[in-house]
């Protein structure tokens, strides 16, 4: 058996319509899931239409790259489904009639009440050598081909077909070439950049090529990934996850607010419960993005007491009981406009938080004092208030989430610092 | 030139986090529609990792298999980004040091408050005879490559960086290698099912294989894309689709909301626009996210006064003036308190309209009676109140959206039927 990382898995998905600018390949996240959970990764994938030149080419490609070529979709009744004829070719197999097949086909169309058309009578032949993998959901039978040197899997594309003939025919027979358990663990990021990161973790970068940190940024958000394998067991695998795991957060302390696949929302909304505290929320740029992110959280009606859209400054007078004198002398994108109205909406609401949102969001609306992207976040409480100046850069998209980012961001961190209850 | 079948094109998403169940490739959609747009067809796309001999082996077979190669990601300033040093190993061209390439990144963070860490000047760096491509929302410049028989262009993974650089830089450039015409339109469409609109224009269906109908459904709308090509003209494309558009039109009357890729928010901030009149909304169950989708359109300040997330009770009596007493008799999620809710509003902003959505986004809360999903839509205006009741189904997410979806549309068909000005 080759080491895992010279094992090489494709992900082979086979349609026209996959090039086209409305559907996508979502197999093969299903596939990777559970391969993953066997230990096993993948190294390619490839999105291929019908074109039988091209079929044929990236077939041969796959087959000369990897060693298990988990194929996907083509083995339908039509003219466009040429996958088992291709791989027939390329490795130079027939094609073989099989009449129990044939009748398990014809006996789907007559439990529905339809006689077969004559199309589907191709999906009764099958590449000489390879196992039929039943199809209980539809006409297209699965095949699984042992070379010797090579696995070949031809799965049926509709994921209510390729699923269910996965989890009864497949992740059984691949626990055998089980070469190391894997572990895996997110760590999600806010308040450094990906470069700060970077450096302050550089050195941690596993040797070990058992152990691997995959780094993704968003705008407000870093992901880290942590994955690891072992030959030896899962706890084993866990262990080393966890080990870096401990030393990435000495080093990044409470800019990681998540271990656990949690979003930021789910975050607060989880401290301020247990710390027995609500919020309410005013926001002026974000336009309701900020309460939109709060209360998709499900349950979060028992923290959450309300929010204020204060687009006008009319609104942020009326509803925020911000001054308009306030508003005159420093503009309502402002520090101290930001701590009226974080102060303001925690008196209307009467909750134990007020947090608000001021700024420009862009595109338009900028000036050079002022320019796209200055937000200033407030959060007041009993005892005080506190404000954050902000330049996020992106469109109006980006900067919304962002600028709400920041405001949540900020919850967490005073909840942290200042409230008994803790993790 | 080849023709049009010969003129093969590749795309090459980059990066191990396309491996794993958690991530996917959503830029090839947005890049096979652009291609699309100047005739051309994505032939193959591929999905590597960041393993070098991975990337190595499967840049040379893109490489040798395409005459066009659009790389994506990989171009940042970790470790992991290996792209440019990668296609640069087998072309076996240099990387160049490009001195204005890093002032440019230097001013970026400069512009932050922030001094460039020293990871970033690896992006300073570009394949031998390459062009750049800036890069105005991220660090990541990209690069134009024409080796004389090949195209390869790298972009940035992160799609606001890679859609604004395409966008400026990559699609005229390509638009001499346009083998034929296409012409596009998508309408999109509420308040009808999938179902119903199948039925509707069922025998529009063009027999014609130049021109092509798609439709996508999703909760709360649905799509139909029109697609033609012609050999002789863009004209020519675009009759075609006008007519099929026309016929389309006729069948499904107002429903159809958009012909010009508007989202919904865009139409009725146009109308209110148009009519000088302003909007102010009170939300419940979708917590804001009516409000943020408002506010997603540049310049909605125009129009758009004030909202409230009335999650509690209190806020509903408070904020909105509803009185408790209704709120005993009906319950919060009932139609007489989603028109007490946009008439409230409506009166608090001082706005031509109010508009109120109350209802049970769920997970939880439903009752038998109240089942999750169940969502009142009202809109309040000076001569009266209009209110919708609905059941929709769909995680917490999908109702969120279905609910707004609703709400928007009663303000567009209010003005569509009763304001003056039209379009």
């Amino acid at each position: 058996m080759k080491n895992k990382k010279d094992y090489k898995i494709e992900i082979m998905a086979i349609g026209s319509e996959l090039l086209t600018p409305y559907c996508q390949d979502t197999n093969s996240l299903y596939l990777a899931e559970r391969l993953n959970d066997i230990g096993m990764e993948v190294s390619h994938k490839t999105i291929v239409g019908d074109d039988w030149d091209d079929l044929v080419l990236h077939i041969r490609q796959a087959i000369s790259n990897a060693d298990l070529i988990i194929g996907i979709g083509g083995l339908g009744p039509t003219r466009d489904d040429r996958t088992r004829e291709a791989f027939a070719a390329v490795l130079q197999r027939k094609l073989i009639f099989k009449k129990e097949l044939l009748q398990k086909i014809e006996e789907r169309f007559k439990r529905r009440g339809l006689s077969m058309p004559a199309v589907n009578k191709k999906q009764a032949y099958i590449i000489d050598g390879a196992e039929i993998l039943e199809n209980r959901n539809g006409t297209a039978p699965g095949l699984w081909l042992d070379t010797g040197s090579k696995i070949i899997i031809l799965l049926p594309g509709p994921p209510h077909e390729l699923k269910p003939m996965s989890e009864s025919s497949v992740w059984k027979r691949l626990q055998k070439f089980r070469t190391d358990y894997t572990a895996r663990k997110i760590l999600k990021i806010t308040g450094l950049t990906e470069s700060k990161i970077e450096t302050l973790i550089m050195d941690l970068y596993p040797k070990d090529s058992s152990l691997r940190i995959t780094t993704l940024a968003y705008p407000g958000q870093i992901e880290i990934h942590i994955t690891a394998h072992s030959k030896e067991s899962q706890s084993q695998a866990e262990e080393k996850v966890q080990k870096l795991e401990k030393n990435i957060l000495e080093r990044l302390k409470e800019n990681v607010f998540s271990t656990s696949g949690e979003e930021l929302e789910g975050v607060i909304g989880r401290l301020l419960k247990l710390n027995t505290k609500t919020l309410a929320v005013a926001e002026s740029c974000t336009g309701g993005f900020l309460g939109h992110r709060i209360t998709n959280v499900p349950g979060s009606s028992d923290y959450f007491l309300q929010g204020v859209v204060a687009y006008s400054n009319e609104a942020k007078i009326n509803l925020l009981g911000v001054s308009s004198g306030l508003i005159e002398k420093h503009g309502a994108v402002s520090p101290r406009v930001a701590e009226a109205m974080a102060a303001g909406i925690r008196e209307k609401a009467r909750s134990s938080f007020g947090l608000a949102i001021t700024g420009i969001a862009g595109p338009t609306g900028g000036t050079s004092e002022k320019p796209v992207g200055l937000i200033y976040t407030a959060l007041a409480w009993d005892k005080g208030t506190d404000v954050t100046k902000n330049r996020f850069l992106g469109n109006r998209e980006t900067i919304k989430f962002q600028s709400s980012q920041k405001a949540l961001d900020m919850v967490r961190r005073h909840l942290l610092k200042n409230q008994k209850i803790k993790e």
